[in-house]
């Protein structure tokens, strides 16, 4: 195994907390002027690394591209995002998720914050083991293109657009994508599956504005009771999607496929009490990880209506809406998918009040090959690291890029990760281990390594 | 008819305006400070018109009795109360809610606050009123209590019980029930039945915080699915209330009141425009006014769930919650509908969340006498203000006070008022019209002239 250096690893911390107090929070537009810090940072930083940088314009954030291109035989891209998800709810933070904080305990050695995992740590991992490529052995042994964009969280709108538009700028013989996990602590990952995404809010209006629940209740209906239906229509009581359509174009999951996941060293109870729930329940006829990975949901992501405050307020609302979003699984499109969600709810709608539904960006559902250069190289690094072949399996999450990158530039993704599956990622006190960045650093190196060896 | 001189209706403008600028928000811990000054305000007002004032405290905002006891044969109470509802949603008024605005235009001249109408400014119709008798008139033609409290909008926990604990503190020939409103403009009412409320709020609690709706979703139950699920669970297809038990203890509405109900000139197409919904919609068999008066409701008055911020957020929620009432008809009980309710989603509730419940104070539906000295001198109130006899119909609406007045103290309720049905009461622009303002004030003292008379 490669170790890093401890001043390697010294500096990636300390560059890691400069980038972490950044809140780069991308669906927020009151942040947009964080956004365009947090991309100047991954600028300097690529400059600092030896890379060309080109800041690539969208409607939201820059693309930030760092290359060392010289016509070598091979190119590998990498590929992280510098966006992250909201910190709410903020109350359940035991530190502002704005301010890094390094805690040491028996839980290990910890860095917490905002997008400590997700992604600017595996951002901060991959660039690090650059850096001390560079340092330690010289020229790269490929020609590197560093993709960073700050739209992840938000769908990736506008490195979508740009590959679609000029797929060869991204034609790679890999594409690392630094954005997912090991399945577990210690057993490195290659995710073959990613679920896509279609997610709409929905806001029934019905009365001018809030009433009184005495005067009018009974005779007016009520937006709130009435959204609460449609949604609840929407599931069936063996949890599966009621919507009709929605799985016309769900691929089954095939006996090899159902045997593999099953082979998964996958510790059920301790998935149940780290997510704190009494039981785990979803679609009747699957396991918990064919949940997660091989079937699509239809999850509310946010509710809203009426009184919210203390106490008890006797109010008719104007208005309900919910967020709502479905991850998707190969072959459903999230157009498609997104069109069934707006006209199932057109369809149900009683005449009584108005229902309007908008869009947020979505992402399609993607396969990746498992065998070749890309994927031989990243067992390569992951036997070097961790000791062992990493497990080949599917990620309940969207990284919508892949499947661009996949489809539209021909590149052979590596989506892998050096995070852990408790790191909190969305969630309040998301964190990540020292050990991980460490791993990350070494990791970024023996792939090149193992690119220099071909 | 009783004129007010112009000299009245300005005091009392003026007095109204200073008493609508103190925020007292009853449901609100933190206007705490704000209900004491308004029940201050109260207590020097009642000083003003010569009533001997007593405070008596309660676990909220206090009591305050104002009274001119001098062992005359009758005994007259009158109530209003002096706390209000939130102003939320604020982003809809056109002037701040606590800073009252005259508005004169086309639609009348008005003054706009939250309280103008519930109950500020009929509790200073009635003050005034009976301070323009003891100026014109001089004594009381009986003895006078004027009681009002600070916690009508919270369910009246603290003069319910005072009323149950010394009933003959509260025994009068008649009380008047200064917190409704004219039927229609120039209609004016008497509500001899009031529905009851029962409250709860119920929170869903599933992960230990939000999860990501990808690495989670399909496998841990989401609970703003699941309270969607259960909320639309209560009602069927045919706005009933689906919770079993919840209709058996309603009165039937029996012929009689069927066609006394029927022969109301209500202008439905006008509800329905002023409530600006596309529709009416309720429970399959009723009238609307039917729906309103005599039939229970169970509305969601709040939900809360995830990410409400703007634009997309995949998040699994923690937990989601809802505020939820039944409004009740004789001869439902609040407190076995609200267990009721708490056992119907205990039972529903699936294994994979847990569901807390918890009460908001309750209020039994009433129905009081329609003949008698009390409704006598009303109905001759009546025609003197407004020329014509008031019309006898049931409320939608809760005052818990009336059915505790009615069958603890024994004492005959007028439950009435000056204001009109559309002054948006718990409504953002809540507003009264002066007219309405001045005709409280005359009704008043035409009020107690018809006991003087008798």
């Amino acid at each position: 195994m490669t170790g890093s250096r401890p001043s390697d690893l010294a500096g990636a911390i300390d560059a890691l907390f400069t980038f972490l107090r950044i809140p780069s929070i991308s669906s927020d537009p009151e942040r947009r002027g964080d956004c365009i810090r947090a991309s100047d940072w991954v600028a300097r930083a690529f400059e600092e690394t030896g890379l060309d940088v080109e800041r690539i314009a969208t409607d939201g954030a820059p693309i930030i591209s760092g290359a060392d291109v010289r016509g070598r035989p091979r190119r590998l891209l990498f590929y992280a995002h510098y966006d992250v998800q909201p910190p709410d709810p903020l109350a359940e933070w035991r530190s502002p998720p704005f301010e890094p904080t390094r805690v040491r305990g028996e839980d290990g050695d910890r860095i917490v914050a905002r997008g400590a995992s997700d992604d600017k740590g595996q951002l901060v991992a991959v660039l690090a083991g650059l850096r001390a490529w560079r340092r330690e052995r010289g020229e790269f042994p490929a020609d590197i293109l560093f993709v960073s964009e700050g739209e992840e969280e938000v769908g990736s709108p506008g490195l979508q657009g740009l590959i679609a538009r000029e797929p060869e700028r991204f034609r790679a013989d890999a594409a690392v994508i630094a954005d997912c996990e090991c399945f577990a602590r210690g057993v490195p990952a290659i995710f073959y599956g990613l679920r896509g995404l279609a997610y709409i809010e929905v806001e029934v209006i019905g009365p001018r504005s809030d009433l009184h629940s005495g005067t009018y209740g009974g005779a007016v209906d009520n937006p709130a009771n009435v959204l609460a239906a449609m949604l609840a229509a929407c599931r069936d009581a063996e949890g599966r999607i009621a919507i009709p359509g929605f799985y016309d174009s769900v691929r089954p999951i095939d006996g090899d496929e159902r045997a593999r996941i099953a082979a998964v060293p996958f510790d059920e109870e301790a998935f149940r009490a780290d997510a704190g729930v009494p039981a785990l329940r979803g679609e009747t006829g699957y396991t918990t990880l064919e949940r997660r990975w091989a079937r699509p949901t239809l999850d509310v992501n946010g509710l809203t209506a009426g009184f919210q405050g203390k106490g008890a307020k006797t109010v008719l609302p104007a208005r309900a809406s919910a967020k709502l979003s479905a991850r998707l699984v190969p072959d459903q499109d999230p157009d498609e998918i997104a069109a069934l969600l707006e006209g199932f709810f057109r369809d149900i709608a009683p005449a009584a009040v108005e229902v309007r539904a908008t869009r947020h960006p979505g992402a399609k559902p993607v396969f990746i090959q498992t065998t070749g250069p890309a994927i031989d190289a990243a067992r390569r690094a992951a036997v070097a690291v961790y000791g062992r072949e990493p497990l080949f399996v599917r990620n309940g999450a969207t990284i919508p890029i892949v499947e661009v990158f996949h489809n539209r530039a021909k590149t052979p993704c590596v989506p892998t990760g050096f995070a852990l599956p408790d790191d909190r990622i969305h969630s309040p006190n998301e964190k990540l281990d020292v050990e991980c960045l460490e791993q990350g650093i070494a990791w970024t190196m023996e792939y090149l390594s193992a690119f220099a060896d071909l």
